[in-house]
């Protein structure tokens, strides 16, 4: 990219950078509100009160059921196309710190699907990634008996009939002009196997609102399948959004990705590895002299050590205010700030890694996260099959 | 259409006289030689050895195997968009005799998804239809230990991960070169359901000849699934094919379809309707007058009674030519032509209708056509997922 106003946001491509203000123009999505943020359960998530999420869709229907405890779900999933790093890990904690507070419903879809039609990966590669991730996913440590795991291969007996019903909504010209032409036929379906995750709570449990705490970047997914829901041919509610800025990537604004030159901080490495590349790629606000940091001091906006700590790693804002404070009149060091945040991500993924070691056979440990026959049957017959199944007749 | 010439075939549309040479050319099929047709299994069946199955693709291979009584495979499928007409039970009867002469394996899709993503029907429609046309298939009495039955959604544990895997190998653009724009992201996918459903056999029982009678409108389907199967990336031989020409409508030549102006019999009528109907509307190749007719006499090649008995519904070459003679020296008059070709079609019903009446429920009578889990398993693997499920994990 050469024009630096320029930049490209769509779930498979995500160039330049990111003007997140002219992004909710183009998306059509609105600002996450003072009022909104007062109304999420307290405490609030550090996620929501900094306004990393920062943006919304129909965000007030979720918070009217949180508040008059109806029945409400949170939607977050994860495409296994490699290990997954610190940027993919906070909206499960999210999910997870609010169905603590508010006994929420939580679903997590793993396209696995999307990932092979997307990747160059063999199939067996991704089984690999699908069970690598399931088991970071289990260690967060959701509720079983509020919580369910999909994985789209794997649950396609309940997933590709629910997508076969959305999909006759969505025409091919819809799916050209929201993601751009397809690689392959599977991408071109796979918008209404998206539908299915979004609305599979609803289609479950009947009637609710659902919110989708995500990357800012996968909002077409949403707009799609509010377009689906709209038509009234389903009794559900457009499923509501809570849209994220990018965890700025080691080297620096944007998104964090494995493909970037700096490499990611992974759910898998330990407190050895996570100094040395916050070390050595933390992208620094700080001045290239102790002398001349000492002197002018540095810039927290900037500084990626700053921006992991205040995006997630450190629950206080006193403190994190302190150390804005201390980093912009010179008297904390860059490498003291990498430090600080080294050992607060450290802290987090030793404490990752320990409840991921006790996770089990993943059939079991799985078993009950898993949509129940009797669930299967409910979504199939909400979304007008007669009946569950061959079996039933 | 205007245009004498012009005709339009594709899988979703057959408009205008069709040419079916030169949908040879188009499509690139080879004509079925006499020397092939000589390599069938005695007795010919009366459709191959009368030229209705009138082009191929590598039935050569399927035929040596046959011959060196090596395995082979008839896949034969039903889109579930009403009630069956006599047009839709050849192949099924065709692949049933092959059956009894080769013990052959037979594979029977039901594409429920396909027929809901055309149609202006609900999900109910297709489901009270996918019952009714089950109930027809298991009447012609294949042998359940050499047949399998898969209804798209309700086999779609196996149906969808097969899909995925083969949609990663088809663009958009040659869904849309083959098959015109499609009118929903479904009928985009499809093409990859399809070739689920022509490779299934061997994906299931390992690398064999596997070929797919049907009629030439539905090329396409084969074509597409030949391309993936070339691409060697699955152990499977490109699937052979058996076109066929229409069976005409009452009404005249063309596809016998539902939405024609002459209506269909279908496979419930009783004896009087069957006369009713051929009486009605049945496209005389006789004159206007016995006068005339006794004098001129009548042409057979138009005549739709004649053509039915032609292509299936009289098996006796002989009686085949003497009513030609006759109608063509006039002493074979219209109605008795009328009545003779009523006859026979009644008397064929009321032996399927017979078996029809004696199919119990349907989830008991389908059970020993199903996949059983070992076989859903081996295709899985045989496509490349590593395990089973996440049961397997």
């Amino acid at each position: 990219m050469t024009d630096d106003e320029a930049f490209t946001v769509t779930p498979y491509e995500v160039e330049g950078d990111v003007d997140y203000e002219k992004l909710l123009d183009e998306f059509g999505a609105d600002r996450l509100t003072d009022e909104q943020i007062s109304a999420f359960p307290k405490p609030t998530h550090p996620l929501v009160r900094r306004k990393v999420f920062y943006a919304e869709r129909d965000v007030d229907r979720f918070l009217e059921a949180v508040n008059t405890e109806n029945p409400h779900s949170l939607v977050t999933g994860r495409g296994p196309s490699g290990l997954m790093h610190i940027g993919h890990v906070f909206p499960f904690y999210f999910a997870k710190y609010i169905q603590k507070q508010t006994n929420a419903l939580v679903y997590i879809p793993i396209s696995d699907d999307e990932k092979y039609l997307l990747k160059d990966l063999p199939l067996e590669k991704i089984d690999g990634h699908t069970r690598e991730n399931l088991r970071d996913i289990l260690a967060v440590g959701f509720d079983p008996d509020r919580t369910r795991i999909i994985v789209d291969t794997a649950d396609a007996d309940v997933v590709y009939p629910l997508a076969t019903a959305f999909a006759k909504e969505v025409t091919q010209a819809t799916v050209d002009a929201t993601y751009g032409a397809p690689p392959n036929i599977g991408i071109s379906f796979y918008p209404a196997v998206q539908a299915v995750h979004l609305l599979l709570p609803q289609l479950v449990d009947g009637r609710h609102p659902t919110l989708v705490p995500i990357a800012v970047d996968q909002d077409p997914h949403i707009r799609v399948c509010r377009d689906i829901a709209s038509k009234q041919r389903y009794n559900v509610n457009k499923p509501g959004a809570l849209l994220s800025k990018f965890l700025p990537s080691l080297g620096g604004p944007g998104k964090m990705s494995s493909s970037d030159d700096a490499p990611s901080i992974f759910l898998s490495d330990d407190r050895e590895t996570v100094f040395e590349k916050i070390r050595q790629f933390g992208f620094s606000g700080g001045q290239s002299s102790v002398e001349a940091h000492r002197e002018q001091g540095g810039d927290p906006t900037i500084d990626v050590s700053y921006q992991f700590l205040a995006y997630f790693f450190e629950e206080s804002d006193d403190r994190l205010d302190q150390l804005a404070r201390e980093y912009r009149d010179g008297s904390l060091l860059s490498g003291e700030l990498k430090d600080i945040a080294a050992t607060q991500i450290a802290d987090f993924l030793e404490e990752h890694q320990r409840r991921r070691a006790e996770v089990g056979s993943l059939a079991n440990e799985l078993m009950p996260y898993r949509l129940t026959e009797n669930e299967r049957s409910r979504a199939r017959k909400r979304v007008g099959y007669p009946t569950d199944a061959v079996v039933e007749w």
